[in-house]
């Protein structure tokens, strides 16, 4: 894509009511716009990164044996009073329609799942088996802060497993649990997320939160000294020692958390009347597991481990682009080579960002460069040019070097 | 995918309530859930034609040069008083959250794609351009009918286009024109669907509906017998004579709406301050232009169009698979072929719903793929591979031809 024809600009100044760099860097960068506390645009730039984040989830969701379906926003009143939480849900947004009808704006799916899955399953043969959604989801969050790390309406990946029996759940949720550090390796915060046991609420005794740590964070993680597993606040101040090795010495981090996961039992399929027959036919009540990833906590948390005081460094699998190719000195030899370069590389399916812009000094496109983060940064130059060359430096190092442009593709790719 | 695991059944009878036929299709062929009126769950053969609808949609909006970005539902209640529609819109859901704070979720996007632009738009060096995003909107229609052809809760593409002089914004609306008959001409629909001259408003004279022809359309629109061009009634109403060619008879046709262009010229420009300095510095309102589609009446209006007394009969570049392979009597040759049919397939790309069910007969299985409406139904018995064949038959054709299973991959390409 030609950098003029980018709708959105990057800003210079830090924004006054920046409340996090990742805000403070996606608003300047051009990534993201707030349309009000907790409510963002997804601009071009961003909205690319959010697609390969989707495109991650999906793959492996899908890989786990999800299938993906699309569930409303609109929630009937009824389904959450028979859940109870019409009125204990403090963050429920509560919209009222003509004819007098009350809807929810759907926080999660529970309400909406479990009656689904009353339609079609039936007997053991219907278990067990698993859906998605990527979709919007909305919280009233009375303080929205953090930029993009705690918003009102935001993308979530929620999944639904549906057993026959505690093994079968157990079994499923361990082999989620590796599936979700594999998705946060891919987007490049896998060091930095600790699986994280949390209170499991009335069915089972734990349920796993990820966490990545992060000064911008909100919640506070316990790193077992000794074993290094983590646990959160609620389960720290229930328990002096490591719930796993018994050792007291735990370091004290500040996470966002991008992700959990529940074994719900029939906390859900109970009010909704969920079950199924077995093999002699008796019934019984179905078992459930959920599932969540938050796409703009992914997002952010991203930019907090991975940006330098320059700008954004997007790790490899995310990124907007994978090279960003930039021309200095505006001579005919330059700008023929550059404008090649671009047409040659995309043939080759590398997604690049061409800023062919005149009235832009070296100085102000390395800067543009640096805050949007672009792994690789290729630079035309009479210079390099004097070499058959380009150079070519990637946003996490320092170094650059020149490199033949015969040689580019193979570097890319 | 295997038809075994697919989280949806078929259901034999009609529903009660069914209101039109694609409403009655789509959910006995488990494409859709109704969770109350007006709002619906894509399931999972649904989504995926969902997601091809919306890949052409992506496709074409990606060539008219349209960026894609991702705006919120929720809306701040001062933007929508700003162009005095908070109240003068009778379909607006309104929101009170938290602290008193009132919103609107988004029905179009007007108000938030106009304020957006204001903050990066300064001079016609930044003109035109355009952005578009595929996103859920609301609206609270009391009578919410025919099935997915009128809810509450839908996906539509919104693009907007912006530009320095009437020109420019003229000879975009007539380019998208042409991209939008492409698109329903590959969705499968562009014979039925006519380009409508409709009222436009307070800024131009016409704007341009698509009105897909059918019986279940709640529209009406009059086509000229002798140019063949369409109006919708509001012009018919004001026009005794074809405005193109001053012939006073008409066709009266039932329709649905399944896009819509205008040129908003300064309606949304105006009130949100929407200004550019041209070449001489000089302040100038900026043109815009907005271009709609919903995506759930296009699926609908395909169904409306394409099925007969035993289903829906899916055009080939929407349907959810491209074949639907059956097996009958279950050897262990007829197993062991259609299992490697399945998997050798697949590798070259060839979307499969394997139903590879045992205890189903084959007329059952004929009747839910007739029902499902995949383009291609193969079929693998006893019969068939004494000749090393399989029976392929087309879903919109009446006779099935025995094909060599060599050559079975060439045609369903």
């Amino acid at each position: 894509m030609l950098q003029s024809k980018l709708f959105c600009k990057t800003q210079k100044e830090k924004s006054a009511d920046s409340s996090s760099v990742s805000h403070d860097l996606l608003v300047r960068a051009g990534f993201v716009d707030q349309l009000m506390a907790g409510v963002y645009t997804y601009m071009p730039l961003g909205f690319k990164v959010l697609q390969k984040v989707e495109c991650i989830i999906r793959e492996e969701m899908e890989k786990a044996g999800g299938q993906e379906i699309l569930m409303p926003v609109l929630h009937p009143k009824e389904n959450w009073e028979k859940t109870g939480r019409w009125d204990s849900l403090d963050i429920l947004f509560k919209v009222k329609g003509g004819g007098e009808k009350e809807y929810a704006l759907g926080p999660t799916h529970e309400e909406v799942v479990s009656p689904l899955a009353k339609k079609f399953v039936l007997s053991y043969k219907d278990l067990p088996f698993s859906v998605f959604q990527i979709q919007t989801k909305f919280r009233d969050e009375l303080r929205a802060k953090s930029g993009i790390l705690r918003t009102r309406e935001f993308l979530m990946k929620d999944f639904y497993s549906f057993h026959s029996d505690q093994s079968d759940l157990d079994k499923f949720y361990d082999k989620m649990a590796k599936v979700y550090a594999n998705i946060f390796k891919r987007a490049g915060i896998g060091k930095q997320t600790y699986q994280t046991l949390a209170s499991g609420g009335s069915f089972s005794k734990y349920s796993d939160e990820f966490q990545t740590v992060t000064e911008a964070g909100e919640d506070i993680i316990y790193v077992c000294s000794k074993c290094k597993i983590a646990i959160n606040r609620e389960i720290k101040e229930e328990n002096q020692f490591c719930p796993k090795c018994k050792n007291s010495e735990f370091e004290t981090k500040k996470s966002v958390e991008v992700g959990n996961i529940f074994k719900l039992g029939t906390k859900y399929s109970a009010p909704f009347d969920l079950k199924f027959r077995d093999k002699d036919g008796i019934e019984k009540p179905v078992l459930m597991g959920c599932y969540g990833i938050g796409l703009g906590r992914v997002l952010g948390a991203v930019v907090e481990i991975s940006h330098d005081e320059k700008g954004i460094i997007w790790p490899a699998e995310i990124a907007p682009f994978s090279a960003h190719l930039i021309q200095i000195e505006n001579t005919p030899k330059v700008l023929k080579t550059a404008q090649k370069l671009y047409t040659d590389l995309q043939k080759e399916n590398i997604e690049i960002l061409y800023d062919e812009r005149q009235d832009k000094t070296a100085g102000e496109k390395f800067a543009d460069a640096d805050l949007m983060g672009i792994p690789y940064r290729i630079v035309v130059s009479e210079r390099t040019l004097k070499q058959d060359s380009v150079e070519l430096k990637e946003r996490s190092k320092s170094s650059a070097k020149l490199v033949k442009i015969k040689q580019l593709s193979k570097i890319l790719k």
